[in-house]
C-alpha cells in the first residue's frame, strides 16, 4: 500500500512480487490464438474486430506493461492501482467502460495461501491480474481450445463468468483438507496419549479458517451485486450461471462457519479432556500418599532411638504395629471406594 | 462435486453412491398406478392426459436415467447439476417450466446422517431424488393409495407440499432424541463418578447438531420464499399449508438453537464439577500431607544415629515426643477448620 | 405431534395430556352467566344474540369436545391443530373468520414450566385452549364479574387483551424468584466454604433461563403483529393497551437477556474462584512440602545404620546437625516470601 | 408492577417508594417563579396564560397528588401508571394532546444505581416524575433562573430538552469512574501478589456494567424516535440538539461495550495468570518432590536394621552412598533444565 | 465533556490539552502562500477572491481562537463544541453552509494512541483541528505545494478528501506492526520455555485492538454518507474516490476483526498450553512420588527398633527385601506405561 496522504490511483509495485508476464489468448467462434510471455505489442496486434481478447498477468513486480494494460484497455486508475494494492477487500465495480472485479482466489501452487485476482470484463476484453503464478484457470483454458466446446461461440461475459466460478470453486478443495485435518485432530485428542502437540495444530487450522474466511466473506457481497444484474456487462443469459456462484459462495461461507464451529468445540473437548486427565493423575498420587504417609509416620515412631520405649520390648509389639497399618489403609480404602475415587 | 472450471453443469455421479433406481406413481382423481424400478419407457407410458406423475430416484451412481428423465422433463441443466452434487445448500428456484426445491433431509435408515433431497414440481409432475434409497415417504405414499384421501383429488402441488412437509418433520424425532441423550448426559455429568467419558459423547452431540443446523438453516429461506408465493406452481389453496411448513422449519431453528446452548452450559457444569473435584482431591492430600509430614520429620530426628543426644536418654523423652506431635496435629486441624478445608 | 407425513390438520392427543374440561362465561353489558365443566350444548344455548362468549377449555386428553368447538365456531382445521400439538412457537395469524394466537405462559401451579394456550377471537366470541388446568386467569374473571367492571361494557377484544396481558405479566414473577436464586447463589460463590454444589444450581437456573427465553422470544413477533394492527378483530380502543403488553414483552426479553449475561458472569466468577482457592491450597502443600522433605532427608541421613559415619560420634554433631536445618527452613521461607507466596 | 391481570392503567405505589413531593417552576421571557413542596392548588394558581409550567415530582409513595396531576394536565392513564410502574423500559410515546418520555437516569445521590424518569411535555407544561429525590437537574433549574440566559425565552420543548440532556450525560462521569476501577483491577491483576479478591471486585464491576447497559440501551431508540422528529411538541429550532442527545446516547453505548469486552479481556488475563502461577507452584513442588523422594528413599534403606548388610560395615560405605545421592541429584537436575523447568 | 446540564455547544478546554497553534494554507491554480503559527488576522487577510484557504488548528487549550474560527467561517456552535469535546464519535453532518466531519486518526508521533480531528468544508475553506501536535498530513501538503501536482487546481473537497484520505490510510502501519506482535506472541506461546510473561502482551494488544476498534467502527457510517453523496459540497468528481476511502474503512474493520479473533485464538492456545504442561509435571511427580512412597514406607518397616522382628535375624532379609521392593517399582512402571503416562 503507498504511504497515507500520497495521491490516489499511486502504482505501487508490493514488496516481494514475482516477475511480470503476460499470455493472451485471441478467439472467436471460429478460431484461437494462445501465446505465453508476450508484449503490450502483440496484444495490440491481436485486438482486431470479432475477436474477444483475454490477457492474463501474473506476477506486479514490474509496473510498465501493467501501466500499459491499464492505457490500452482505457481501465480505470483507481482499479488499477487497487489491482496492485495487495490485501484488498473483494469487490466489484462498474466503470461504465468496463465492469471491475477484485477478490483472493486460492494460490494453486500453495494452498494454504490466498492470492488476489483483479478481473476486468469489457466488451471485447476480459484482463485477469494474478498476484503470483499458476494454473488456477487451465480447466477454463483447456475448454475454451477445445473446438467442440460452447465457450468460444459466447461472448467475454461467459469466459469472465467461467474465471470467477473457477476462482470460488478452487476454495473447495482446500475445505475438504481442513475437514480431513479437523477430523485426525478430533482421533488425536480423544485417543489417550495424546503425545503430538494436537493443539498447536488445532491452533494452525483455526487460523487457516480465520485467512479464508477474511478472504471469502467479502465475496459475498460481490456475488449479490453480480446476481443482482445491474451491469450491462453481463447478458442475461449468464444470469443463471451468476446465481449458481452466488450460491457456491454462500455455501462457502456455511462451511467454513461450521468448520470455525467445530474446531472451537474440538478446543473445548481438549481443555475438558486434559482436565479429565489431571484429575485422574491426582486422584492416583492422592491415593497413593494419602495411605502410605501416615502409615510411614509410623513406622519413623518405632524408629526412635528413645531407650525407654516400652511396646518396643514386647514380642507382640511388632504384629500389633502391622495390624495396625494394615487396618489403616484398609478404612482409607473403603473410604475412598465410598467417595468414587477407585 | 465436479473439479474448479470444469464446464457448468456437468452430471459427476458422487463417490459411494448408492445404485440408481426409479419408481413412479401416477394418479388422478380416480385411480392410482404405482410401479418399482421401473426404467425411462414406463414413465414416458405412464404420462398420459390428465394423469399427475411421480416419479422418484434414489441413488445417484448411474448418470443415464437421471439425464433421461431431465431431457424427458425438460429440466434446466444446472437444476439437474445441482441434483447430484451432494453437499449443496437448499434452495428454491423457479425455472419457469417448473419449480426446483433441493434440501437436505433426515435418512430414515440412519438417523443421525442428513441426506439430499431435490424436488421439481411441474404443471402435472413431481420428480423426487433422494440420495440414498429409504423409506421417509411411506407415509405420504399411503395417503395417496387411500381410495378416501384428499390428496389424490388435488394437484401435483399438494403432494409437492406433503413430501416438503414429510421432510421438514422428519427432523423431529432427531431432535427428540438429541433432547434425551442430553438430559442422560446432564445425569452423568452430575452424578459424582463420571467414570464414562461423557465428555467425548458431548462433544458427539454438539457436533451432530452443527450438522444438523448446517442441514435445517438454509430451510428457512426456502420456506420463506414458498410462503411468499411468488411461484406461479403452487396455488393459492395450498399457501396456509405451506406457512404451515414454515412455522415448522422456525420451531426446528429454535429447538437446535436452545439445545446448542444447553450443550455449551452442560460442558460449562462439566468444566466447574471437574474443577470442583480437583479441588476437593487436593485439599484430602494437602490435609494429609501438611499434617504428617512436620510429623514424620519429628521422628526423623530422633532416628538419627549420633551418640550424643540427651533426650533420647530420658524416662521422659518419649512421652514428650508424642504429645508434641500430638499438639502439632491438633493446630494444623483447627487452622484447616478455620479455613474452611474441613 | 402426529407423525411425519402424516394429513396436515390432524388432531392428535399429546401423551401424558390431563382430563380436557370446558367452562363458559356469556356476558353482555347488563349480565353475565359462569358455568364449569359444561357440554358442548350449554355453550350452544349461550351463544345467544348480543351475548359474548368466553369458552375456556383445559387438557387436551379428549379430541372429541375439541373438534365439537371447532366446529361450532368455524375454526380453521391447522389452528385447531396446532391448538392441540404441544410445543409449538407463538404465533399470530388471522383467519379471516377469526384470528388466532398462540402462546406459551407460565404454569400457574407450577412457575417452572410453562405451557401452551391458544386463543381464538370472533365477532361474539373468545375461545381460549389450555395445555393444563390452573387459576391463569382468575382475576381477569372476577373483573368479568365485577358489575361496577368496564371489561363487561366492552367487546370480546377486550376480553382477549385482559387474557393476552395476564399470560404476559404472568412471566415476571417467576423471573423475580430467578433474580432472587441468582442473588443467593452470587452470595454462595463468594462465601469461602461453598460447600453446597452452587455449581449444579446455577446449571438448572441458566436451563430455566434458556427455556424461558424460547417461550418469550417469538411472543415479540407476535405482540409486533398485534400493535401493527392489521387485524380487524381488535378495535382501534384496544390498540393503546396492545401497545403495553407490547412493552412488556420487550422489557420482558430484556430481563432475561440480562439474568443470561449475569448467569454466565457468575459462572466465570465462580471458575476464577476455585482456580484461585486451588492456587492457594496448592501454595499451602508446597510450602510445607518443600521445606520438610530436604530436612526429612538430612535426618535419614544421620539415621543410615553405616558403622563408620565420623559425624555421628561426635558431641557437635547432634547440634550441627539442628543448626543446620534451621538455617535450611529459614533460607526457604525468606525465598518464598520474595515469591510472595507468604 | 399490579398483579397479572388487574386492570390496565392501575395506579400501584412501588414497594419502599420515598414520599412524594411536589415544586413548581413557571417561568416566562420576563419572570421566573420557583417553588417547593407546594400543593396541587399552588400548582393550578400558577397555571395562567403565557406561563410555562414545570412541576418536578419526586418519589411515589402517594398516589393522591400524582392522580390529581394526571387530571390537571389530562394525561394519558397508561402513560401515568408506567411512570410510577418501576423497571420499565424507556420509551417515548406522543399522546397527542402530549409527548411522554420514560427513561432511566442515574441517581445523582448513589451513583452506582439508576432510577426511573417520566416526562411529559404540553403545549404549557413539563413534569418529570423523579423515583428518588436528588438534584440531577439544578444546573437546568439555575440556567432557567439566570436572567441572562437563553432558556426562559424559548418554549418548554427547549426545557424537556435540557432535562433529557441532564439525564443523559449524568451517565458519562459514572462510565468514567468505572473506567478508572477497570485500570485499578488491570494493575491488581498483573502485580504478583493479587492478594485481594481481584475476582470479586471484577464481578461487580461487570454486573454494574450490565445494569448500566440495560438502563441505557433503549435510550437509542427513544432518542432515535426524537431525531426523526414526528412529534409537533418538539419545534425545527430544536431538533439539531435532539441529535445531539442522540450521538450522546450512541457513544454512551460504545464505552458500555467497550468496557465489556475490557472486562472480558481482564478476566482472561486473571485466569491465565492464575493458571501460570499454579504451574509455577506446581514445577517447584515437582523439582524440590522429585529430587529428595529418591534420596530419602535411598537413606530409608541404610537406616533398615537387618543384621546382614555387608555395605554397611565397610569404611567405603557411606562416602559411597553420599557419592550415589550427590549423582542422582545432579542427574535429576540436568534433566530439568533440558526440559525447561529451570 | 461540559458538567452535566450545561449550555449545549459550550466550548471547554479539555483537560491537559496542547496549546493551540494555527496555521494556513492559501492556494489557487497559480499559487500558494504557506504559513505556520499565524493569529486570526493572517487568516482573514489571505481568505480572498479565488483563493481556497486551509487553516490547520492543533491542540485546544486556549479558546480564543478557536470561538473566533468559528465566528470568521460562520461554524454552527454544537459542531464547534464537539470538536473541543474529546472522546467524540465518528460523525459527518451537513450544516447547509459547510460540512461538518469528527473522526479519530492515529496520533503519528505516538501510533499506539489515536487523537480526534474535526473537520470543516465550505466553499472556499477547509478547516482542520487536530487534538494533538503532529505530522499527519504532511504528505498531503507535499502533494499541494508540488506545482506539477493537480490537487492545487482542484476545489476544497478534493483536499478535504485527501485529508480524510490520509487519517483514514494512517491506521494501516499500526495494524501491520499489531499482525507483526501477534506473530511474535504466537512464536514465544509456542515455544516451550515461555519463561517471559507473554500473556500480559496478548492483553495489551487486546486493549489496543479495543481501542482502535472503537475508533475505527464509527466510520464506516461516515464513510457510508460521505459515499452516498448527499451533500452538495462534495462535487461528483471526488464521489469514486470517496468509495476508495469507504473500500478501505471496510478493509480496516475487516482486519481489526481478523486480528481480535486472532488473539482470541491465541489467548486458547497459551491457556491450552499451560494446561497440557501442568498435566506433564503434575505425571512426572506423580510417577516419582507413586513408586517411592510405598519403597520408602517397606525401608520405614524395617528400621522399627523392635526387639522381635524375626525377618531382620535372617541372612536372606536384607536381599529378599530389596527383590520385594524391584518387583514392586517393576509392576508399577508397567501401569503407567499401561496407562500411557510413560
Amino acid at each position: 500500500m503507498p504511504p497515507a496522504g500520497s495521491s490516489p490511483g499511486t502504482l505501487a509495485a508490493p514488496a516481494e512480487a514475482s516477475p511480470t508476464v503476460l499470455s493472451v489468448t485471441a478467439y472467436n467462434a471460429r478460431a484461437v490464438i494462445e501465446k505465453a510471455g508476450v508484449g503490450i505489442d502483440d496484444i495490440a496486434a491481436l485486438r482486431t474486430d470479432g475477436n474477444i481478447v483475454w490477457v492474463d498477468c501474473t506476477g506486479f513486480r514490474d509496473m510498465e506493461p501493467i501501466r500499459a494494460l491499464g492505457e490500452m484497455f482505457a481501465l480505470h486508475r483507481l482499479a488499477l492501482a487497487d489491482v496492485v494494492n495487495l490485501q484488498q477487500r473483494a469487490k466489484y465495480e462498474d466503470y461504465g467502460e468496463h465492469a471491475f472485479l477484485l477478490l483472493r482466489m486460492v494460490d494453486a501452487e500453495n494452498p494454504t495461501e490466498t492470492e488476489q485476482l483483479g478481473l476486468f470484463l469489457g466488451p471485447d476484453f476480459v484482463l485477469t491480474f494474478q498476484e503470483r503464478a499458476g494454473d488456477n484457470f487451465r480447466l477454463v483454458r483447456n475448454r475454451l481450445l477445445d473446438a467442440q466446446g460452447q465457450m468460444r461461440k459466447r461472448g467475454g461475459d461467459s469466459l469472465a463468468y467461467a474465471l470467477i466460478d473457477a476462482a470460488v470453486d478452487g476454495y473447495f478443495p482446500v475445505l475438504e483438507s481442513i475437514d480431513d485435518r479437523l477430523g485426525e485432530l478430533e482421533g488425536a485428542i480423544l485417543s489417550a496419549q495424546q503425545r503430538t502437540p494436537a493443539i498447536a495444530d488445532l491452533h494452525a487450522t483455526r487460523r487457516c479458517l480465520l485467512d479464508l474466511r477474511r478472504a471469502a466473506w467479502p465475496l459475498r457481497e460481490v456475488a449479490s451485486a453480480l446476481v443482482r444484474g445491474e451491469s450491462p456487462h453481463f447478458s442475461g443469459d449468464v444470469r443463471p450461471y451468476l446465481r449458481d456462484v452466488h450460491d457456491h459462495v454462500v455455501q462457502l461461507l456455511d462451511l467454513l462457519e461450521n468448520y470455525r464451529e467445530l474446531s472451537s468445540s474440538l478446543l473445548d473437548l481438549h481443555l475438558s479432556l486434559v482436565n479429565h486427565r489431571l484429575n485422574e493423575v491426582m486422584k492416583v498420587l492422592t491415593i497413593i500418599a494419602t495411605i502410605f504417609i501416615p502409615l510411614t509416620f509410623i513406622v519413623g515412631v518405632y524408629g526412635m532411638n528413645f531407650e525407654c520405649m516400652p511396646e518396643t520390648k514386647q514380642w507382640w509389639g511388632y504384629p500389633a504395629v502391622l495390624l495396625l497399618m494394615v487396618t489403616i489403609a484398609a478404612v482409607m480404602l473403603r473410604w475412598f471406594r465410598r467417595r468414587g475415587w477407585l
